[in-house]
């Protein structure tokens, strides 16, 4: 359930270039034939055939979108429908073998057995790059789906456009309604060797003004193509072992924009070169951080900071042209536009991560948050982004936080103070998700809401994220106002059993309720076993509400140690069994901070030992190894920072709270020029247990470290024992 | 059958405001609820109710499409479903009379029974404006319906997307698949009061991802708006007499286009200045010809100049960004780029007449068409195009009659030598409509191509006019390779009958044929009795074929003199009983030159009678007063032409065939700065012959007026007799 995709891409990428297991929903006779939910990236290792190689990609999502131009090389008789997983031969899918299969930070190759041609993808930032190499043959096709697509409704498909340039280029766009609600990706489309002849079909069922088909044949050699569900294939001879690369370049805004980022990008590089241009921008970002340890830790540790380079991917063409929320093509002014915010998830840790080791690349986020919020005529900035497109899923307004996070950290170069004023605008919008309610009575009424705990809890920390900035920025007036509004989370804990409960407009506790079932509950994506600690930035305000540190501590030992049954476990979203330790929810986000809570209470050394645990469980370097979706990279900058030994309970402080790092040792080289050096003495997987640390030679005894020690330069040192120091 | 409508525009303007009686053929079951051929220009004079008011219409075509953003007040319930024609109640929809009715050119006006408002409309080139007159009510409502539009297909709509910035103002683009294959038109709203609240119903009955509704309330008030079905509404309370402007923006390029065009051409104008501003542009334009005759001559002589005004329209937003064929943004660069190019009616009169009196924009609309080809991937010039779209419609490629009648005339100021390559390129498409067998058989077989004899002899006109361009370009192969292809006209002449007749691959004539049939027979909206006249450019040819002067001339008498039995007049297309006389089918095309064909035969007083004959019967001031579909202009056209006594008959050439003037006096100011004038002497309704004709005080004695002869300025003098020169 990681929902990562295998195939190329690049840090950070436009283009993610990856198979297709199974993804192609929308059958001849209109149903879905696969569990949409299960193919959010598109690729399922289980699977047996591919279908083709598309360019759009989620990395780690649990809704599905994107899977934009699958492109797929043939032989023989031409077959247009991609046919099903039970009878291959019913289409243009072809078995594989995970025997022929490599996958690398941008590159990927699979052995076609159906046709046997070896298909090798690999991306700049715009451009997908196929090379196939195909038997000897006078029936070599590569299809082009314009229909297919990664889905979570039917029918996504609004409108498609095709024109072919000449024999060997193509541009056009492909527009729907998917989790997008309304989304147009340009392309241009580029073969190294031009096609012999090329034709579409097109699936619209809908009668069309005949004139039209008959002044030509438009199924074949027709270069002006449009209509809602096209598939289309472009034919070749080829010799034995001969190779036809196809360059693929999305734009946000134009064909003309398209086909720039392909000349500028690729044009007349090979393969080859693209693949080792791709390979080197990847060692370039993945060298920020050099680790020493095993072969296996530095496999997993390499596997998650890859993934924590995937999204948020560039929205801009390489003119700096995009495609804003108000649907208007913008120039991004000294910035780069970035898209595909799944922020409830990566407020927590991903964004924090970057303001260490991807600085100047979250600035421009904030700046692509930012210019969101001046495009949305809701004014309110962005909740779950992408394309240009809010998709308003999952609760909270974190946007606050990781702009509060990038301001207070210096990373931000904008304007500070329109920034608060769109954090404030956005947590002041009434007719949101229950705010007015918050705003008036200190919680959403249970009756009024169906999260609406999770959302008081959220907008309480969001609160306090403001209420940090505005400190910070000198603005009193609206730093007490939020800082106020940050204790609401008071208003949903219930005193008599001692967790976070909903609460009625009549200001009584919700009657019916259970701590371990979470839909219904006022939850989401979690019971109030996980939410009772969401309170990240007043741990001794919890503390204090839930009977002081000793009640605090065996509350969380019984959190860890605990049995979920199974029909609570159905309540939990995108997560699997291994997801879950006693009932603690690590797969999905609201209690990600939950195990350094235990510094608050006095006993690190069991932060220490879950950081450690959770480290070992629940990241795996085999296909099933994440406990949940990867969540954009969430999951997997959890496993770096907690690896590197700290982690950001509250984003929007400077504090990391100390755990228990599972690396050797580590040197983070920072964009400032400095480095940071993280070293563990006498680590191994039994010594668990940090036994003194020095900063730079310094003890630190309070297990807080401070984000300018880290930005400063300098070296952490942990002495690591097994055994607890009490 | 007229296919006009009564709505406001500006000469060329891009923006046709005018009212719909019932185009709203897509009710909520799905089902047509109307004759949508009826419905071309959105007005039927016999309706009872008005839906509301568009702003895009063709002007006289057989094909329907556009009608975008419709715009209805309403006052009361609202009420967003249009309702039906026999339960006016049933929807917002309104009765109306035509007592309360008034019509000029740039203005319209309306008393809306149902709701007391008074509706008026003017325009722009790119804006329609709109001022409403309410009753005093605290339920004043205005309707945006962008699932209302004028269609050839059901289901028209493919997207639609709206952004409400202000209380005052939207922005957004609807996206269609009508006649137009893919078409997207953005507009920009403007109410001249805040509107106190809005809202929209989506009918697109479609399941859409629930999260976003979860949100908000999305149907009242929420300002951004996507789907594929979508009404909207705005509130106002108003008091009695309280007028609401509203200014409606369209752009082919984008909604920042859209607001720019806007702000550019309405801005802070009241309707009344608009009004004034519209209509002195009118009057500017009509006072390009100014005429003496009686009130009624004048009435029907300016209603048809205003005709030949309207199409084609500005397709360019005020800033000279255009969509292309390639449906990319272009910027034009020295021309204003137009569209609606309906070239098989109006290559014959209406370019022509632009030749002489709108030689600047006739020289704009060939660039726009060579724009066109350079954007079309299949490298043709246009056929019908409108918005970015081709359309495929009808026969011939007659772009090249345009294009060489301009270069020929000298009005043309681009790259002459590129439209004549243009020209041969289209000429040559072998793939196009039997280009391929044309070329090597000299006719297109009957089997292969369902209009193969109005084809080859329209191709044969059009290969002429090739020769003509060439020849002015000193290009001495082209001029021969076309000028014999000029003769194929010749091959569907079946001597044995006299007739044009469809000839089978194997060289032999069709078995069964019927000369007054048109369907099935090789003909396009004529049958062979029209269709064996087109020889436009060579008359003297034809006539030799058909045996001589007093054959052919008997043969023409013929035509204007049978019954079209009842049967055979079903198959003629467009027209009414009305817009024949005898077999002479005025209300279509292809014989438009026919009458003229006298002066060849030797007898030029029948050519006279003819056309003041045609003039009379075809060309009435009343509602139903054409015969047959405007054509954007061409009807029109050959009105102005004849009416000054003189006509094209063939274009490419700088004759004119002398008639019979309609009018007392007229001068045409040309733009060159010169006045050419023509004086009728003796004009009356019973003297329709000319007794002789004076060119500078010089006599024409061969019934042939020379472009020059205009251009150079001067006055012609008709001296008119009630009997025959014989």
């Amino acid at each position: 359930m990681g929902h990562t995709f295998p195939g190329a891409t690049v840090p950070f990428g436009s283009v993610q270039l990856s198979p297709e297991t199974d993804t192609i929903s929308y059958e001849l006779n209109g149903k879905y034939n696969g569990d949409v939910y299960k193919y959010c990236a598109g690729y399922r290792y289980e699977d047996k055939t591919i279908t083709g190689f598309s360019h759009t990609h989620f990395s780690g999502t649990g809704h599905s979108d994107l899977g934009d131009f699958l492109v797929m090389p043939t032989t023989g008789k031409l077959k247009l429908n991609p046919g099903t997983a039970s009878n291959p031969e019913s289409g243009y899918r072809s078995r594989f073998s995970h025997s022929d299969e490599t996958s690398e930070a941008g590159y990927y190759k699979v052995k076609l057995q159906d046709y046997n041609i070896l298909a090798e993808l690999t991306a700049t930032t715009r451009v997908g790059v196929h090379r196939y190499t195909f038997p000897k043959t006078d029936q070599a096709h590569i299809i082009l789906d314009l229909m297919a697509g990664i889905y979570n409704y039917n029918n996504k498909n609004v409108w498609t456009y095709v024109r072919v340039n000449d024999d060997r280029t193509l541009t056009g766009y492909r527009q729907t309604n998917g989790w997008a609600r309304t989304r147009t990706v340009y392309f241009a489309m580029k073969f190294s060797k031009p096609f012999k002849s090329y034709g579409q079909k097109n699936y619209d069922g809908k009668r069309v003004y005949n004139g039209f088909w008959r002044k030509f044949d438009q199924s074949k050699n027709f270069p002006e193509i449009a209509g809602k569900q096209i598939r289309m294939y472009f034919d070749f001879n080829t010799q034995e072992n001969e190779a036809i690369e196809v360059q693929l370049a999305i734009s946000p805004v134009s064909q003309a924009n398209a086909m720039e980022n392909l000349e500028k990008e690729a044009g007349n590089l090979s393969f080859d070169q693209i693949k080792t241009k791709a390979q080197e921008n990847w060692n370039k970002e993945l060298n920020k951080i050099v680790t020493k340890g095993t072969e296996d830790q530095k496999v997993n540790f390499y596997t998650a900071m890859y993934h924590t380079f995937i999204n948020p991917t560039i929205y801009m063409d390489a003119n700096g042209e995009y495609k804003g929320l108000d649907q208007n093509t913008h120039q991004a002014q000294g910035f780069t536009n970035y898209t595909t915010f799944s922020l409830w998830d990566t407020y927590r840790a991903l964004h924090p991560y970057f303001n260490i080791i991807q600085p100047k690349r979250n600035a421009d986020m904030v700046k692509s948050m930012m210019a969101h919020y001046e495009q949305s005529s809701l004014k309110m900035l962005p909740i779950w982004s992408h394309y240009a497109n809010e998709n308003w899923c999952m609760s909270g307004y974190h946007s606050v936080s990781v702009i509060a996070d990038a301001i207070i950290k210096g990373n931000y170069t904008g304007d500070a103070k329109a920034a608060l004023m769109a954090c404030v605008a956005t947590a002041n919008k009434r007719n949101y998700e229950g705010i007015g309610d918050y705003i008036d009575k200190g919680y959403i009424p249970a009756e009024k809401n169906g999260t609406s705990v999770s959302n008081t809890l959220e907008y309480a920390y969001d609160d306090w994220a403001i209420a940090q900035l505005a400190k910070h920025l000198g603005e009193t007036e609206i730093y007490n106002q939020f800082i106020k509004r940050s204790e609401n989370w008071r208003n949903n804990f219930d005193k008599t059993t001692g967790f976070m409960r909903p609460r009625m407009a009549d200001g009584n506790f919700k009657k019916e309720f259970d701590l371990l079932s979470t839909h219904g509950q006022g939850f989401i994506e979690g019971n109030s076993w996980n939410y009772s600690f969401f309170v990240p930035h007043n741990p001794d305000g919890l503390i204090q509400q839930m009977g002081g540190k000793q009640k605090f501590a065996s509350k969380l030992d019984q959190l860890f140690s605990m049995h979920l049954p199974d029909e609570f476990f159905a309540d939990t979203e995108d997560i699997t069994r291994e997801g879950i330790i006693g009932g603690y929810v690590h797969g999905n986000e609201p209690a990600h901070h939950v195990a350094y809570f235990y510094n608050w209470a006095g006993q690190p050394w069991k932060t220490q030992k879950q950081v450690r645990h959770i480290l070992e469980m629940q990241y795996k370097s085999t296909p099933d190894g994440l406990g949940g979706n990867d969540d954009t990279g969430q999951m997997s900058a959890w496993y770096i920072l907690s690896s590197l030994g700290f982690y950001p309970v509250a984003p929007g402080s400077e504090d990391y709270a100390i755990g228990s790092p599972a690396i050797k040792n580590a040197v983070l080289a920072l964009e400032n020029g400095k480095n940071f050096e993280i070293e563990a003495i006498d680590q191994s997987p039994g010594n668990v247990y940090v036994k003194k640390i020095l900063l730079n030679g310094k003890e630190i005894k309070n297990f807080t470290l401070k984000h300018s020690d880290i930005m400063n330069g300098g070296k952490i040192v942990f002495y690591m024992s097994n055994k607890p120091k009490k």
